[in-house]
């Protein structure tokens, strides 16, 4: 059994203060010393999470990016509005994302501990990987790509990591089609190399594309570290993976708790 | 699949703003319209949530509650301050709450839509159950309880819904040791029958002996009705349960989102 | 020298859970005991506060209402996104609302200890008040206008208090405006009497009138109680009068600690 | 009018995320596009802020600092908890801070722009100030020092700004005293010279001598510019003061929205 999530508090990647993703911020609301006589020497605790859905190990609901007007299936973009998604929320999810996982580890196919920064990885490399490591996508497959930039940032640190990152070319879209993959997480931040290398003035087309056009949500900012040691150690690179958002009705991206079982 | 949670958000249980815990918010902080010419049509949205981390389908650590000074394993309650749980938090479940689940539906045991407030469910019901099912819990089984305290809600609303409950009696501590129970879930709010039927002053009798004595997580505020009803069906109540806590390293609670596969 | 508030934590107004305006939630975030050996001693607290800006006494700002698609000042209503109120916002308002304030205690003029529901306040009741007290509101001055409502929280609790209200009609709009009153402020949540006397389908015409078309903030839930008291001794009902907002920027609404000296 | 406060927003001081103390957030809850048909063309907007309440202009209560386990006036550390501060709250400052202020301006006194990091302000150089502006500080006036270090930030940025400042020495907790001064407000973040001049390992002794022991609250990162600059002009360098903390009867600091009146 492989946790591949990161600490979702103030160690968090969203180190810089000058947006709207901060760090989740925890506070203890009740302690054990405020309890007194009447709780003859019983006490409890409670605790408060406020954080950016989007601030850790997380799940890009289909109402978190659209273009030309619309979001995924023709949804209006007004119909996410200060009330939060009406339509495409991050609950509609549910239970999909519960299945057959494939980890493509491409760091260890180009022999590297990590790609770096701006590094593109194309439909060629994923189906290099798939045939060094004996596996293939197929329909509803969760595609579980490394890419090793989490281990530069528990290296270096956050700072930067967001600037540029290794990941998908615009081409994986169409490659990703036609396997019929349900969705795909990643250990970088946004799935997609950056700086982008396909032409065109958009900084993540791969985004809009994936969740708006095909209706695939992404998953961002996992750690894929340990179940890739142990991949490279039995050869065995099919999971079972489980990755359910949170229940929240209205909301564009949930904080998760991804297991992969092997 | 089922999905076991409640819905994260205003409709939830904490109706009353009297005590520190309150309804999740959630509020959107990035919207479509506040995107101008230089993303050539596309946009993105973002969110952030606000939420006491019991305040819908959730689990108990290990620092939620003690007696005599200390926690579980011998924790200090100053382990437990405004910095968090140094011990025992939340985080320290993953990624055990993973593994097989059975589901004792005891209205259905007792030929009843739902149990009332304030009825007690014994070691005995639980065995009767068991037989009825054709089911036994064993290590590390998790027991998903039902009351049918959810249904009532869904009924009446929430309002008084945490005054009474039907639950577990203090004696089935034992039971749950005796057959090494990893975890208990249920349908109501804290797990055992309120008011307590155990002799004593504390409110909460089980709580304390469960978490503090045996160190076993409680699952509470569960949507256990369709599941409950597809058992009923076939007869099969032994699941593939998953509920990964949130990886919050300091937290006494987290939110949940459940699933049961079979 | 008189404090005008009422506090600004869990027992406040917004005793509903059904809305995006609930009580102020204030947490500790550092503790005495959490500091070690290395203070020598020494130990400091912090804390935080989440709040709905207009979950105590506050200022309306004149981006909080509009009409038409637009706000006071031929402000668009886009204006107003999920960025904040780019124009109108609360930081506007300063450092305005210092000066003369003069107090109308329209219970007393009546005779009874507070005004009820629904009871209407009209100009020819403000002028009858200004005449019983020997005052008269000119430019730039504050209207304090005492309906009592305050009172019944106290009596009764806050359950019920936002259904209805003693309040100013429709007509004092134009008085206020002839008076050139810069601001009004009130012991009730919205100034304006509800439900509404005025005729046609808006619930809270006034509001759309004073701060739309004239520009004016709305000073909700203060505390007049006992500065009515003293100027019914010394008959003295003209104070300096000193409300300014936070410098919130980009905010609709701000909890203010309005104070008035005589 | 002279408004004395930063903006409380995401630009303020706490530019680092690696405490509990960042900056306040702010979020819209409703928009004027969320309203419908039933609204006759009306709408309202709402609005949340969510802040350390020491995060910008501000006030130390006589519940942020204490040692050997009490605070202000023998009250015992395990007064302030989880449920906050049961004695010496912001709320008990009101409402005293409202009065005559006097402004010492150093930077001016020195014929610098601003003192450096680290710069010293001792009781003969607020002695010599006073006598080259021609005033005096006496029974319960508020000290209004400026020592520029706002204006570095203005130029420089938050980065570091929080590592080293100019301040009063600890000996000018003995001259405060004599003068029977009621609190001091200046435009640094912490009143006292940073690194402290002091012997002795503590490293704010002035906070912890001037609040602990002599009741004083500190008002911390006031915007002075503008008013020295005006005093400078006119060569008057006494105002009315207000600066009323928000009633938060249980916190230990709070926003503030200083103003000054010649």
């Amino acid at each position: 059994m492989f946790e591949l999530s990161i600490p979702l508090d103030a160690t968090g990647p969203m180190w810089s203060t000058s947006s709207t993703r901060v760090r989740p911020m925890h506070v203890m609301t009740v302690l054990p010393d405020q309890w007194g006589p009447e709780m003859h020497g019983t006490f409890g605790t409670d605790d408060w999470l406020f954080l950016p859905l989007q601030s850790g190990t997380q799940w890009d609901s289909l109402a978190h990016v659209g273009y030309d007007e619309y979001f995924y299936n023709g949804v209006p973009m007004s119909e996410v509005n200060a009330g939060g998604a009406a339509r495409n929320a991050v609950a509609s999810i549910l239970p999909g994302v519960v299945g057959r996982g494939v980890l493509l580890d491409i760091p260890r196919l180009m022999g590297v501990d990590r790609l770096d920064g701006g590094q593109p990885i194309t439909p060629a490399d994923l189906e290099a990987a798939e045939q060094a490591q004996g596996v293939r996508l197929t329909t509803v497959d969760v595609l579980l790509l490394r890419t090793g930039w989490r281990a530069k940032a528990l290296q270096d640190g956050w700072q930067g990591w967001h600037d540029v990152e290794p990941g998908l070319t615009l081409e994986c879209a169409e490659w990703l089609h036609e396997r019929e993959v349900s969705a795909v997480a990643s250990d970088n931040h946004g799935i997609e190399v950056l700086p982008t290398t396909a032409s065109g003035p958009v900084g993540h087309p791969l985004h809009f594309v994936v969740i708006r056009d095909m209706g695939m949500p992404l998953g961002e900012i996992f750690d894929l570290e340990a179940l890739a040691d142990d991949c490279a150690e039995d050869g065995q690179y099919e999971v079972f993976f489980s990755a359910p958002p949170l229940r929240l009705p209205r909301a564009v991206g949930s904080p998760i708790s991804p297991i992969a079982v092997k």
